[in-house]
């Protein structure tokens, strides 16, 4: 009768375990590298997201009337609001200030495979600080974070802007034509590259050393390249010395130099970097970074800031693709009575076993033992226990694990710590 | 510059603490009753909400239009969702169905004192059974979920619909007539319930009966009062075995009957409750619920069914209130290089305790022991671990404890047990 608003979805338990298991140890990881959970509104003002990202934003935006007329908008992403939150309220605080959130955003663009119109993500920010030290921090929490959730196959690519900006320099690719190639390099489509640089009356032994470059992952290399170019050479030893943390600290050793990189152009400033998921294919990035400039735009006092963000929907697509074997409940418990009459004694024998915090389900029905038991497989219990007017004659219960079939008679007071052992 | 939309909140990391601790206190208490979570769209279809409670709810509804020209809504409370998504998706599950899940639901009213436009809450249903054992069992999971947070003053009262309903039936009170006074029964206005009653033509000795029996809290006055009444002599039958269980299974002793409580008489339709925090005067009610009719409604089969709704915010408003000491992180250890040359020990130090699973922050600018204490001081560290070059040379360490000034010289091989010991 009714229907749900296309694009969007409804998580059954088996679902919602998976989600609260990933978002736990996600949450676990933020805060034992001393970032602090915020929380921001579902929706905001809608020239908050024009402010980061321009009018054209609105057409994939869902807009709705404030009772006084202002425009809002549910929010496409949590970087923003965080923004707002910070120029807001916590401009005061010591520095550095390290913030995680989890938050769902929505779209408003044709529903696809893996693609919803509401979708969940998780992210953090870094304010007051943009050394090697924070970077590679950053960047080796957003790896741990993935990897501590249970993920194998991720890989990480390390690119930087200003020396991207300064091969374009040296090139002398003007500001137009990057907007043009700057698609083309994202999406690592060389030939199309290299006809558009030719397009460019740029010399082809050019066109192809900037292919080399953008597609090495030798340090050395892309210093040679940049060499006369002080920004650049800055931003190096900056790279250099984050590389040394995540080998030889965090020890992470499975990524790599990518200059290709070309997050918003707009507003990220310096080192950036991807995760992906090797299986996912099209869809393989999972987590997008890096150090960027925002909180002036948004009239607060400009400071260094650098932040990530995870799909939280994708990272659990990844782990299923993985076949990896998410937690279940261990004792999960269901308590017959054989007939009314034990009705209570059941409901007795249940709270016992909840008081001892194992999960417990009981017959509410009184519907016999042959319905319970298609029941108790049904909602998956590991041992049931069958309440009895001989048994509790002797302070006792049947219990019947249901992987082995085998049934003990045990004492009621013995029961919970028989369950749990 | 931006401003957050009136009516909604940030949260900082202090209130986030709480609001996780809140959640997961709830969420383990639903799960050890067998209840398991779901989770639906934050919007739904507009038809949606004014099927279940008419079209005047648009007036306090976020709505706007789909791509397809279709009107959607920012759900303003979590039952009817669910219910649809039961009708979807859950109908031939084996029941009873037993499904909690945390939503935030919005409302388009004049922001005051304690409500807001954007508001969480839990909540529950059990889909399939309407026995004393069901709702007995739902009473005491409200209860407990409560008190499991760290709740101290809550009262529960229990009414019932159907004995309402025969007493409204003994006196000839109308169904228009009711439709008057039932907002006055709703907020105890019992003066000017009277005066309604005798403007109705009713008895002045009567009018009193009525306000007697709503005001009791003796089962034997109401079994007397309604005695020849088949449908509610019934129901006081179930309603005595759920006090029974409530009293002798549960442990609940503060609880009482209360004849005037009116729940949405539409859909509510037998036993119903309500918890109360006695601290929070005139928003003192921090759950409701009870037995009621939907599913048909909503295009599903008609089954038996009941749950009821916690006010998220306002529970943790009671905790405030009533000085709850909310849990804090135990090790929160802040790690200082006493100079720029430390700054990679520093950071080795801090990796090693993290992979121990210690909160551990590090000092990520280098800049000294004076700055430095102090941030750790703002960012509440329990100990504070320095690393200096004549620590290191002996693979050593010196923790601050940062509660009594002690300082003492540790191994680093021994850091964290020292730190967790």
């Amino acid at each position: 009768m009714f229907q749900i608003p296309r694009g969007t979805r409804d998580f059954k338990p088996a679902e919602m375990i998976k989600r609260r298991y990933v978002e736990e140890e996600m949450r676990k990881t933020f805060i034992s590298f001393g970032y602090k959970e915020i929380q921001t509104p579902t929706f905001e003002t809608l020239e908050l997201f024009t402010a980061k990202s321009g009018e054209s934003v609105i057409e994939e935006i869902y807009s709705f009337k404030d009772k006084g007329g202002r425009d809002l908008a549910l929010r496409p992403e949590l970087t923003a609001p965080v923004i707002r939150f910070y120029v807001d309220s916590l401009q005061m605080e010591p520095k550095p200030i390290k913030l995680f959130y989890f938050g769902n955003c929505y779209r408003y663009d044709r529903p696809q495979k893996g693609r919803y119109r509401e979708f969940t993500q998780a992210g953090c920010e870094i304010i007051g600080t943009e050394t090697p030290e924070a970077i590679s921090e950053l960047i080796a929490m957003a790896y741990k974070i993935l990897e501590n959730t249970g993920l194998k196959n991720i890989n990480l690519n390390i690119g930087n802007l200003k020396i991207l900006q300064a091969i374009f320099k040296k090139l002398k690719i003007t500001k137009d034509q990057q907007k043009y190639i700057i698609p083309l390099i994202d999406k690592s489509l060389y030939e199309d590259l290299f006809d558009a640089l030719i397009d460019f009356k740029i010399d082809s032994s050019e066109a192809n050393q900037l292919i080399k470059i953008l597609d090495t992952s030798d340090i050395k290399e892309i210093i040679d390249f940049v060499k006369n170019d002080e920004t650049a050479i800055d931003e190096i030893k900056k790279l250099e010395k984050i590389i040394d943390y995540l080998k030889n600290i965090y020890k992470i050793k499975n990524f790599n130099l990518k200059m290709s990189i070309v997050r918003g152009l707009d507003y990220y400033t310096g080192t950036v970097f991807e995760i992906e998921a090797a299986k996912l294919g099209a869809e393989k990035q999972i987590c997008g970074g890096g150090v960027y400039e925002l909180i002036e735009n948004f009239g607060g006092r400009k400071t260094a800031q650098a932040g990530f963000a995870i799909g939280f929907d994708r990272t659990i697509l990844v782990l299923e693709t993985e076949n990896f074997e998410f937690p279940e409940i261990k004792t999960n418990v269901y308590v017959i009575p054989v007939n009314k009459d034990m009705a209570k004694n059941a409901l007795e024998i249940t709270e016992i076993l909840r008081n001892e915090n194992i999960t417990t389900d009981v017959d509410l029905l009184s519907r016999g033992i042959g319905k319970s038991m298609k029941y108790a497989s049904s909602i998956n219990a590991k041992k049931v226990v069958i309440v009895g007017p001989d048994e509790i004659e002797t302070q006792s219960v049947t219990v019947r694990n249901m992987e082995s079939g085998k049934q003990e008679k045990i004492k009621i007071k013995e029961l919970a710590k028989y369950l749990l052992g």
